[in-house]
């Protein structure tokens, strides 16, 4: 970074919105938009008229594979009655709709627009958890793909080099999935609402009502150590380790700063925000970081004039148990080698000092990859506004909130900070 | 359009370069895009040090379906060695790389950053025809590919209305034909460097060479009207209506207006830009017009005060030959139903008062699809600085040059418009 990094005009954000998270044989990508559309529009306080919308961003990783149409900007233009107003899809693998984000802002910031759309979707499980897996595939280095070396085994991988260089365990993994589970249960949008210990019991009762012998987990770790209940994806990634398959849409309004309030008493404004990329793991000396996040960090703090600890909460990409922990430790919220003990210690819990993933991340709420990135401020839009339920932080002067979205093995990463001011 | 559009900070076109366009069995996109970034390297009048570019974006429009590999921010990025900074992948169909250039210039204008490399990429040519027909058609709208409406049957569509509604005929399309192959013929460039004449002539002479009769075509339409030598894809359009099938890159260089004299005694300004959306044909009351086009040239005369009358020459998305005439419309420089008599009558020639694909435009220079928005400014840089060598316009004072580019059945279409001052 040759200056620091700032915008010529002030962002806000004043509604978020997202369709439901989950495996849905019947609903595609156009009716999971419009379901995170109209969500979106209705949660702009005082209102807004679609009619003013000045362009449309949509991220979307590749839903060219995965059911065979491409060139969604246009299809989503159309689907709200944006046409003939700009559409531009675009894509960064499970980053794609943080890099739409970043394009609305800066087309606002430009002087361009003055009131942008941003969102994103993708449609998976029409597709075999075989056929899945070849398909994010595209989003890995070219070296890795093609040798076969799909996302568990890159993070596999990634988990071992943390374990080796750190002392770290799956026990300590556990902890990130138990946490996240916990959050989840408390969050309505959740594709999968349920503690470890709720699906615990719903198992023993299983078993009680089919006659068979009640399982005798005594604690979650003991269930996620049950092979049978937590099988290996690739070691030592597990079931619990990784997110789901998901479908699903997200939605967000993005206005120059000095409108904001026309919209809302409670906008959001961009404070900070950044981006990096990466060569993918074939190329990289140290598998324990991810040089994009920091990178994406280093510009979003720039941006901010804040500090690590000035970020109050953040949304982290957890699409394995792993990420969560080494992201936290590149975008500093805890030194290299520490996460996976502040983690231990709940430090990153709803009532620890610096919580992550309060909408349960990605592992629970779901992980529609084109969807993810905007998907993530609906989280802190909740947090800072205060209307997160029985999820809400009990954080004194709740103002600062973030969200971190990784794309492939570390391909594209972005991290934005929002201010409730 | 609510209010006029402008950016906040001016931006500057500093280098292009492209890459060979081709089918190159034994080249890939890396290595193209390799090429395009050192040409558009050795373009820069006084040198530009790649460590400062500040971020990148590359457009790309179906990889994904071409050869397997998404997310080309990270590839590109790796490629140049711009590791860790920002690499953005833009779609947009055919116009992908149109979106590029589009985000480099917000990001410019936003003040965030100073220089952007901007371009795009696309490989083709390992498919057959029946397969890049088929990936084409993840670009048209939903009702459309998958009904087997591919983009030959869609444009013959799209020429047949236009015929009934202005009494234009194939014969008309000819003119526009002859008249890319007659630019072509020298620009280096071009993947199909030859006049129809030239064409003509070698067939005769392999004709000869065989033993067989010699074709006894008087003048290059009797040529065109020969089955044989012009076969029908989708009636009316036949072989020399169509682009070819193309691999290939394109590379530009952007900075912040005030440092462009850093880089060139002869830059070039982004004084218009536009994009706009369309439906698709399944949704359109008329065929003979793209509403995306109309209304990116709004916005790009809005933001530049000018006329269509201003612009001296353009490039124009001419992946059919009726694509040429019907955009020539939709950008005003030619009444509705006109354009296909100003060409018989030369308009558009290099010699005539509105040249249009002085470069032979897709048909001839080639169209590898993610890489044409960025490779449209090849011919807008050279034209504008008086580089053009025999295709150099004989304008006095030539100083306004533009470039259209269309993605899809018309979802997405841009037009940006440049200054030499």
């Amino acid at each position: 970074m040759k200056r620091p990094r700032k915008l010529g005009r002030g962002v806000a954000l004043v509604g978020v919105g997202m369709s439901k998270f989950g495996m849905f044989r019947d609903r595609d990508s156009k009716d999971l938009f419009a379901e995170a559309f109209r969500n979106m529009i209705a949660s702009v306080d005082k209102g807004a008229d679609p009619q003013d919308i000045d362009a449309l961003y949509v991220g979307n990783f590749s839903n060219d594979f995965f059911i065979h149409q491409a060139h969604w900007g246009p299809i989503v233009s159309d689907l709200i009655g944006h046409v003939p107003k700009p559409a531009t899809r675009t894509e960064g693998a499970c980053a794609s709709s943080a890099l739409a984000l970043r394009e609305g802002i800066f087309a606002i910031a430009s002087g361009f627009y003055d009131m942008v759309l941003v969102g994103g979707v993708e449609e998976m499980s029409k597709r075999s958890t075989e056929e899945v897996a070849e398909g994010l595939a595209l989003a890995t280095a070219p070296y890795e793909g093609r040798a076969a070396f799909t996302f568990p085994g890159v993070f596999g991988a990634v988990a071992t080099a943390y374990f080796d260089r750190y002392g770290a365990s799956r026990e300590h993994l556990m902890n990130v999935t138990i946490k996240s589970h916990n959050n989840a249960a408390l969050n309505p949008r959740a594709q999968i609402k349920a503690t470890i210990r709720s699906m615990m019991e719903s198992k023993r009762r299983r078993a009680s009502e089919k006659g068979l012998p009640e399982p005798t987990w005594q604690d979650e770790k003991e269930f996620l150590r049950d092979q049978d209940a937590n099988p290996v994806v690739a070691w030592p990634m597990h079931l619990f380790d990784c997110c789901p398959i998901s479908d699903g849409a997200s939605c967000a309004l993005l206005v120059g700063e000095e409108l904001a309030r026309r919209f809302t008493d409670a906008p959001l404004y961009v404070v900070g925000m950044g981006q990096g990329s990466g060569s993918g793991f074939h190329a990289a000396d140290d598998l324990t970081t991810f040089q994009a996040t920091k990178y994406a960090a280093e510009e979003a703090y720039s941006m901010s004039g804040l500090k690590p600890e000035d970020v109050q909460f953040s949304e982290v990409h957890d699409c394995f148990s792993i990420a969560e922990l080494i992201h936290m430790e590149d975008l500093g919220f805890f030194k290299p080698g520490q996460a996976y003990k502040a983690v231990e210690e709940g430090a990153t819990r709803r009532d620890g000092s610096k919580p992550i993933n309060t909408s349960g991340g990605l592992k629970c709420k779901g992980h529609p990859v084109g969807a993810t990135g905007v998907a993530q401020l609906m989280e802190v839009w909740e947090q800072l506004r205060g209307e997160a339920g029985e999820r809400q932080l009990p954080i004194k002067g709740l103002r600062i909130g973030a969200a971190h979205n990784l794309g492939g093995t570390g391909g594209t990463c972005t991290f934005t900070i929002f201010e409730r001011r």
